[in-house]
């Protein structure tokens, strides 16, 4: 990954959950960056996602801890994160309304404040601008690989960096932003005109990944512009400049949601699930999560086996109304396996299987019904999902 | 189960998907008898539920085979539908449109209309008043025991009986019913009342169920009332007689609905999620059914695992507008997990365990935002349900 010049980045073992474990990063913003941020919609976020949107317009440091999400602690997991963000104002010297708090891992474990505190010496005294991969396994949980992002691009002659790293593997349906990822760029970017950029690109990257249908307490996935590069301030969404960083953003953003996907717990395929000719972008996003979501669907594809009955049943109870079956087609890539509503009259097994063999498959349903589309990201359900969650505290 | 007098069952090994299993059922309703039905609401209904819709009202003799769905199969499924009608119709010597088909099995595939109709002489000598059993056996498809409910009631001095049966394992979460079942009683009544009396049953009891959170595209459930029995018929909805019968109707469907969660494909409990306090009927279903479909909720049941985060979260993201979390209190059986949206202070690991290790637990979940409650039943999530997903076709 590339470097962001004005991003240092640090990791500790803390022994947060268990020892000898890299559990610990703090980030180092330079002075003047600014930063945007988007945070799960779970009516129970945790304490850290309350106290991060609270620090978020004076952000200097990030400091994320895996092992234990500081979530349903009530006021004593308020306390717990304040705490962290003390300790580590004090160690570096800034205020504590400077330090925006992370966490993930258990939900309903009191945080071990003591061990965080701790661990802050050690994540600190290793600051460095090439620390993104260390910082990228520090962050993993059930994660199996490091997920990280980068792009070098010229806007306006001059190089700029996007960055960013993210995990997550379990409890995927961000409905804002995936569990945590965090995307830095040294373009110079005007707050409000930064959070429009990150808005843009979690609409069609981690808002449109699911793996299991949760969504988060901790989700919060955040943008950072140094200003360090010797690009002009983008100050307007007109500028050719803003539309080459959303693009990059987006990319990265994409990336890395679909590296989310990739690694999603017991998953052995990368399926998309595209609806076109919808009446509506809505009606799309239902269509493409019904069949996502459905257990049947999933197990099916970690079979390789393509009972499209199964997609075509989920299409059905996506509740739209006035559905014409009669005018649905679909594809699993190449393959037309279901034409009219059914079964396609070309179509033989053999062609099915050949698709469903592959790692990366597309399901392409068009409803007939207009011209909208949208596309979603998941994986399939096998028994090692089963396995991984039930051991998950054991 | 006590049998009902106007309705004789029979079935036959006709070798559908597989030689030397009993896979069709053939019931006769004595002339005058009256039917109700609902259906599921999945845009992609099956054929035969499409012709039992239209031959409701002319109703003598349903037609049940498994081991086809004779769905997503197009005008040729129509056909195939109206074919086995006409060859029942034949035999026995009624109208074709006197004859209601219900198709359970693999979606997608042609009806074998030769060997269901070479069925038909073997299942109609055999029909028989005492052939419930057999035909609770004859309906199965992944299902591992029989389902059937039956009860004996007084009304004004009558002796009254209500017996029912059903099959359903997974694709379950009847936006209407249940896979198939199928209720009589002896009592008269007017079809209208009929079907209210159904469509209050279903509304407590099949529609109140959950395995994988797939809707069927055969759904159907009926209810038959032959007017054998010496009770004067049912004419309206303030008479103590029809309460009487539809609180029986209402237990039997109750039991058949709770037998097909106990055999839903791979579970392991019977879990029961209440919600209270609610602001209205509406938000405690969704918050029931976010939790009863989340799969984290559903491994870490299958874990014996008493993970309240997960519950939590899964209350948090049911969408309700305004939610204050404070005000949650969780209950697994008689303990308090969670109070005050936080873990219940008196709560310690081994009390949840030892519920959890129970086959039958309630979840109880008080929103503290009004007098609104509902409840929904479910099952755990279990390596199996993977393995006979994947395996289904093969």
């Amino acid at each position: 990954m590339h470097p962001v010049a004005g991003i240092r980045l640090g990791t500790a073992c803390a022994g947060i959950k268990k020892p000898g474990r890299r559990d610990l990063v703090v980030v180092e913003l330079a002075e003047g960056a600014r930063c945007a941020a988007v945070f799960t919609r779970n009516a129970f976020c945790a304490a850290p996602v309350t106290v991060a949107r609270h620090h978020l317009a004076a952000a200097r440091y990030l400091l994320i801890n895996t092992g234990n999400a500081n979530a349903g602690t009530g006021e004593q997991g308020m306390r717990d994160a304040l705490a962290c963000c003390a300790a580590l104002a004090q160690q570096v010297g800034c205020m504590p309304e400077s330090v925006l708090p992370f966490s993930t891992g258990v939900i309903g474990e009191s945080l071990p404040v003591q061990r965080i505190t701790a661990g802050l010496p050690e994540a600190c005294a290793n600051l460095n601008e090439t620390g993104w991969d260390d910082a990228a396994h520090g962050i993993m949980t059930t994660d199996t690989v490091p997920k990280g992002a980068s792009r070098h691009l010229l806007i306006d002659g001059q190089a700029v960096t996007v960055t960013g790293i993210a995990k997550g593997s379990g409890m995927i349906r961000p409905d804002m932003a995936t569990m945590l990822a965090f995307v830095a760029t040294d373009a110079a970017c005007d707050p409000a005109l930064l959070q429009q950029c990150l808005n843009e690109a979690v609409a069609v990257s981690f808002n449109r990944i699911t793996v299991d249908g949760d969504t988060s307490t901790n989700d919060a996935c955040v943008l950072i512009a140094t200003g360090k590069s010797a690009l002009a301030p983008i100050a307007s969404t007109s500028s050719d400049a803003y539309k080459l960083l959303c693009t990059a953003v987006a990319e990265v953003c994409t990336e890395l949601a679909q590296a989310v996907i990739r690694d999603g717990e017991g998953a052995t395929k990368l399926i998309t699930v595209e609806v076109q000719e919808g009446g509506s972008a809505d009606e799309c996003a239902l269509v493409a999560y019904a069949v996502a979501h459905s257990p049947l669907v999933k197990t099916a594809f970690f079979a390789s086996d393509p009972n499209w009955g199964r997609i075509l049943a989920a299409v059905g109870r996506a509740g739209l109304s006035g559905l014409d079956v009669g005018r649905i087609t679909i594809y699993l890539d190449e393959v037309c396996i279901v034409r009219n509503g059914g079964r396609a009259p070309e179509y033989r097994e053999e062609l099915g299987q050949q698709v469903m063999k592959r790692d990366e498959i597309t399901v392409c349903i068009h409803l007939g019904r207009g011209t909208h589309h949208d596309k979603v990201w998941t994986c399939d359900f096998s028994y090692d999902y089963v396995r991984i969650n039930a051991e998950y505290r054991t």
